[in-house]
């Protein structure tokens, strides 16, 4: 059944994703001459770069999501719909998603990644990966119930792997996970738990290249690993996990690491509605996309973000994961759009690599700007000012802002709540059960 | 298998359940001659009377939760255990709990009240109760889900009961968060929905005696009433809900209000451990306790707070369940172990009614002294300030004036999510895997 959207003279403009590319063509598009239909299952936008402090009890998932609808209140010819879409079928030109059929006249897909498992099965059952701001409240409860399990255990022995966490995948994920966790456990654990001894709890962060930040400079490469050690984090390169019980890690090199927790952080791939052919699937599972960001083949369909493959000169196996990517091609795309409506020519997509970072633990931080390295305390400022710039809402920004000086002045995550709520799963393939 | 508690020359008393009573007492009985060990399903004390603003979306469930770790911080002879505690055993002076079992020498019964639906199992499972932080956040995401399935409907006549509300039972919990919900619907959710007409949303509070608040004075009664009805409530005094399928509310006189939501704050019973005998259990599933707070014909076994009915010649039916009585209580029994231990005599229980307040929405509130009743702007700005003294954690108090000075001027509760988090059911019976 088609889902309740009005028709209008407007061409319509289905946008699948809500996240920074999504998101920011949908802003861009408004009081342009279309009608937009914004399509996520969730009805927020995710922050993701902080994810991992919502994962380490520092701040509240609240902080790091804004409702879709706050976004674009009022708005004329925008439509927002709370819906998982399963597939898309390009010759009738329509989505099936939970909520019923919804047609297009150009579809977006800016659904982005999720986490990638290689296959291994092991891993994927028992893992914890951190993908949505669901799964990082999984991964706080997850280690809060540890320690309360740990205080239950008489057995010294029992308790270290209750304890252990090791961290798969040495991107700005992985490395900012570590720090603070190694954070938490130098500052807030020993006061919370004076029953147990945290000089037991190992940290363990796995990469499977020769350096952590790949994608970074060298020199940020060694000074993250040179600050992660000196929080107490054991760095293991060039090794991988080949499996993993829920009790055991197996390194590739035969070692064992007996833990309670693994989070997975090594490897993402890209997450789109079934209906497309294989043969447009590029590396990374992403959708490979022309100068303009329209799919191949499919010239009313285009992928922005993480998803897109958009192979050029520069970046022939197509440009970085990260959120300036994303947000440049939503707003190449939107001119685009508005080119198209009145018969003019389109623009090419060029990235500006504006440079990247990633903090690691209090007063530390890596950042590469295009001609210029640089770490320590500065290059965590920066992080900071950076991040609480582009969160979406002045509320949220100063909400983040007070907890943040607030945990840096008490040396204290304080949202150390287990808190379940049900009414539905946050597993990635359930529909938000409108 | 007992849970691992070291075991001192100190006797140890047990206090199940850390709201008000429980915690005030755990706090008054640091540095006393005992071993304490605190028991709760949750890993934090709940503030109860804001629960209504996490399900308006007005406040985070972190705001108004505390970690109870936190709060006891370092302190020794002291332990904390997550645990669902099952059954008491006082021949053994055991408890069987979710984790093992726990002796004790003393134990005190602080866990409190849950929804009562009067053996009506139609109510039971299709209404939404409001007696935790995971149920305030449940009918959060009931609410917003309602309005984005209101969304996909075409036929105006079928939108109705989507958007409709009815509340049941006319206490301080009833009156607020049906005052919370109807300034929703008159200042967000407009804007938020422009596709929904929310003149066709109904919010009714229906209380089966003549009056709402009826612990309240006369006066504060009818100013809530005049108050909610200019807010848009309908008020139904005097009327039963007699059955409700989810889709269809009965009332006693046979009418029939359609509504896909229905809030239950129309009853409460007291909730304690089994094993003990019905003979000691009174009106609304109290235990019977003497002036002291001890369980009637089990010496060892104290109750405090809601679960406790003590009859006093003010109170031949026991004290209101309110938070005063309850940290009264909890601060009393301190006293008494304090002197049992010196071998002094023990102090009976009096209590000091303080007041009763309830809040209606924006700018009023109606506030009872014991010789003193008012309404208006200045029983809201005492109510106000109140609850932010009573929060607690400094954190907390910041974050939550911060919350309502932006709400009060941008007319905006912003915490609009549907998040889920799996990792366990929020339903009351289950234990906290841990």
């Amino acid at each position: 059944m088609p889902v309740n959207i009005p028709k209008t003279d407007l061409k319509r403009i289905v946008i699948v994703g809500a996240g920074f590319g999504g998101l920011k063509l949908a802003r861009e598009l408004l009081y342009s001459n279309y009608q937009i239909v914004l399509i996520d299952k969730n009805n927020y936008h995710q922050f993701q770069p902080l994810f991992y402090q919502v994962a380490t009890a520092g701040l509240e998932p609240s902080a790091i999501s804004f409702p879709l609808r706050k976004v674009f209140q009022k708005k004329s010819n925008f439509y927002i719909r709370v819906a998982e879409v399963y597939s898309v079928d390009n010759d009738q030109k329509i989505l099936h998603t939970s909520l019923g059929t919804v047609w297009y006249d150009y579809l977006v897909i800016a659904t982005g990644v999720n986490s990638n498992f290689f296959g291994n099965t092991s891993i994927e059952s028992n893992a914890v990966p951190m993908k949505s701001v669901s799964e990082a409240m999984m991964l706080r409860n997850r280690l809060l119930q540890n320690f309360e399990k740990a205080v239950t255990i008489a057995d010294p022995e029992q308790v270290r792997p209750v304890l252990n966490v090791v961290v798969v995948g040495g991107g700005p994920t992985g490395v900012e996970v570590s720090g603070a966790i190694a954070e938490m456990k130098k500052f807030v654990l020993p006061k919370d738990y004076p029953e147990l001894d945290f000089s037991q709890m190992e940290i363990t962060l796995i990469e499977a290249s020769d350096r952590l930040l790949a994608s970074m400079s060298k020199q940020s490469s060694a000074k993250a690993i040179r600050y992660l050690k000196k929080l107490g984090v054991k760095v293991v390169t060039n090794n991988l996990v080949t499996a993993y019980d829920g009790e055991t890690v197996w390194l590739g090199d035969g070692t064992q690491i007996k833990s309670k927790t693994l989070i997975w952080a090594a490897g993402i791939k890209g997450d789109y509605p079934n209906g497309f052919s294989p043969e447009i699937t590029g590396r990374g599972n992403r959708l490979k996309v022309d100068a303009y960001n329209r799919v191949e083949s499919y010239p009313d369909v285009f992928a922005i973000g993480d998803v897109a493959l958009m192979a050029t000169e520069k970046y022939p196996n197509g440009h970085p994961q990260v959120a300036q990517v994303a947000i440049q091609q939503g707003k190449n795309l939107a001119l685009n759009f508005v080119a198209m409506n009145q018969g003019i020519r389109l623009i090419p997509f060029k990235y500006i690599d504006r440079g990247s970072m990633a903090t690691i633990g209090r007063n530390r931080a890596v950042v590469d700007l295009p001609f210029w390295s640089f770490g320590g305390l500065t290059a965590w400022m920066i992080w900071m000012f950076i991040h609480l710039m582009a969160i979406v809402g002045v509320k949220n920004r100063l909400l983040i802002f007070i907890n943040w000086l607030w945990n840096y002045i008490t040396y204290d995550q304080s949202l150390r709540l287990i808190l379940k709520v049900s009414g539905g799963k946050a597993d990635k393939k359930e529909p938000v059960s409108v």
